[in-house]
């Protein structure tokens, strides 16, 4: 059981520091790792050691956060977790999963594995707890700090726009570009920029879109050959579940990826009119009720056929005569 | 010769007037409607008379700014253009051009048509000034005038993310968001939301991307088949531009846009390696040093072959030993 602790009983904890490890969650993603090279710069301009790690390679589009930064072993005497809601997301670096001191975390759930825990669910992003620590322990905001907060927040907001975003989130944001913060770069970096095996697979899955009920479900099937054939990687299938639901008049948008063994993965995003959890717990599935996903067996028509009965069933109307001509 | 007046001035300018005609730019965009809405709504609330004025009819989608305003034609007793820096934005509407009373703008070039001028170019979005100037007047801050105003800032700050957004526009947008505006669904009608003809119509200008200089250019023609076929129409288009430069490693990227008459209009996008305003002003073109077009007349493959060796000569190190094999 972690023992809770607000902001200034953090700051004090972390002062008493002097070596302090930083662990960040496996897959690394932007706010992972913004807040921890912020904290990781904080404590350094305070006269403490820090390191940051984690169990995966820090990808290439993040490395201006590690400008810099000398990040060699060092013997610890305190163990902090960013951004980090249960111990088997840190990978390959669970043999730290009971010795973590402090767990700095912003999710709505949350597995007590450290000793002590600073959470707030209500925090758009673990970078928003980043700063107010940093600010409580009298750090002064450089760019470098002031980019690696932004990141943590730009990443987990969908640049502002997910339903996380809130006043608290802009209102860092704006002491952040009091100071030179090269926001358009990083947020190139973070939603703009695509590998060509990318840009690659969207053309093709693109082609294959298909719609259904008038227009208002939207299917894009990607198969193991377009994936191999645009050279494409995890990494390069991030976000795609996105696209069929962009498409003006779309209520269901799915997203089905052939997996090895005859199976489909379904990604189903959804406007207010349908609850997509509800549509995928029918399948073993879950998720939020506007994103959403499943596992469904059997071939591309068969997985089509299947989804479209089971919408057509939880969403009557979305039969109804339709605007828009197929 | 505008007057120019500061945010109390204007205020009280406002104040004196009891019928307000508010003018937006032809070719509505989010920030001209959403600070003529804003200010409408502001006026309304003072117990004003006021209706927003436009040459072209409201998108669709910006219909929700719309909700519950009677746009009734009304016998002004003043004139006020929103986001308009010159008089021929106002298209048809222009037989006002000469009995605007005040304009309220934001553009770094601005052409003196009305006879009091608030004006501020450090200002993300007219609707930054639209905003101070309701607090000023003492409008109270309801959902309808929050998301107008958050409308207009998000639209020019392309969701906070362009060079113009700033410390000022992250502290308004937190000020908006302690009311239940709905960002989520503004930004997806902004910034998601794709027509199918769209859709279509990027798939198949994907299909043609090229690479060139060891996939440091990425030229993408789009021809007036392609767009035929799509089925698309000039909104369509809005944006496609930014889309070879999207792809990781790209320099500069190109969109040739095929003319009636064997033209083809040329957007060049790029980082901080290229200007590409000195490329294009080589063919009589112009803009940012970061976006800029021209008009090249021949063939693609001719168009496409004078851009390339332009690019050398500007560029030469475009053509050093590649990163990346084509």
């Amino acid at each position: 059981m972690s023992t809770c602790l607000n902001i200034p009983e953090t700051a004090s904890l972390l002062r008493d520091a002097d070596t302090v490890l930083i662990l960040t969650h496996q897959f690394p993603d932007g706010d992972t790792l913004g807040s921890g090279f912020a904290l990781c710069r904080g404590l350094l301009q305070l006269g403490k050691k820090a390191r940051v790690a984690c169990a995966h390679p820090i990808p290439e589009r993040y490395r201006y956060l590690t400008e810099g930064i000398h990040n060699d072993f060092l013997e610890p005497d305190f163990i902090c977790a960013v951004d980090i809601a249960n111990a088997p997301l840190l990978g390959s670096l669970d043999y730290y999963a009971d010795k973590v001191d402090l767990a700095i975390d912003h999710h709505a759930v949350y597995a007590e594995y450290a000793r002590y825990l600073l959470r707030d669910p209500e925090a758009s992003a673990a970078a928003v707890l980043i700063y107010q620590l940093l600010i409580e322990m009298g750090v002064t905001l450089d760019v470098p700090i002031a980019e690696a907060i932004y990141t943590g927040i730009a990443t987990d907001t969908g640049c502002f726009r997910f339903s996380n975003t809130n006043a608290g989130a802009h209102r860092i944001a704006a002491a952040l570009l009091e100071l030179p913060v090269r926001y358009e770069f990083i947020n190139y970096l973070m939603f703009d920029m695509k590998s060509r095996a990318r840009m690659t697979l969207e053309q093709s899955a693109l082609a294959g879109m298909l719609y259904y009920f008038g227009g208002r479900c939207a299917v894009m099937p990607i198969t193991l050959a377009q994936i191999t054939l645009a050279g494409a990687d995890k990494d390069d299938l991030e976000g795609v579940a996105a696209i069929p639901r962009q498409v003006e008049g779309v209520w269901v948008g799915i997203t089905l990826r052939e997996q090895e063994g005859g199976c489909y993965k379904i990604s189903m995003r959804s406007d207010e009119r349908v609850d997509v959890a509800a549509i995928c717990a029918g399948f073993g599935g879950g998720g939020h009720v506007r994103a959403a996903g499943c596992n469904v067996d059997g071939t591309l028509e068969q997985v089509t056929g299947i989804l479209l009965e089971a919408i057509a069933r939880t969403v009557p109307k979305i039969g109804d005569e339709c605007a828009m001509a197929p």
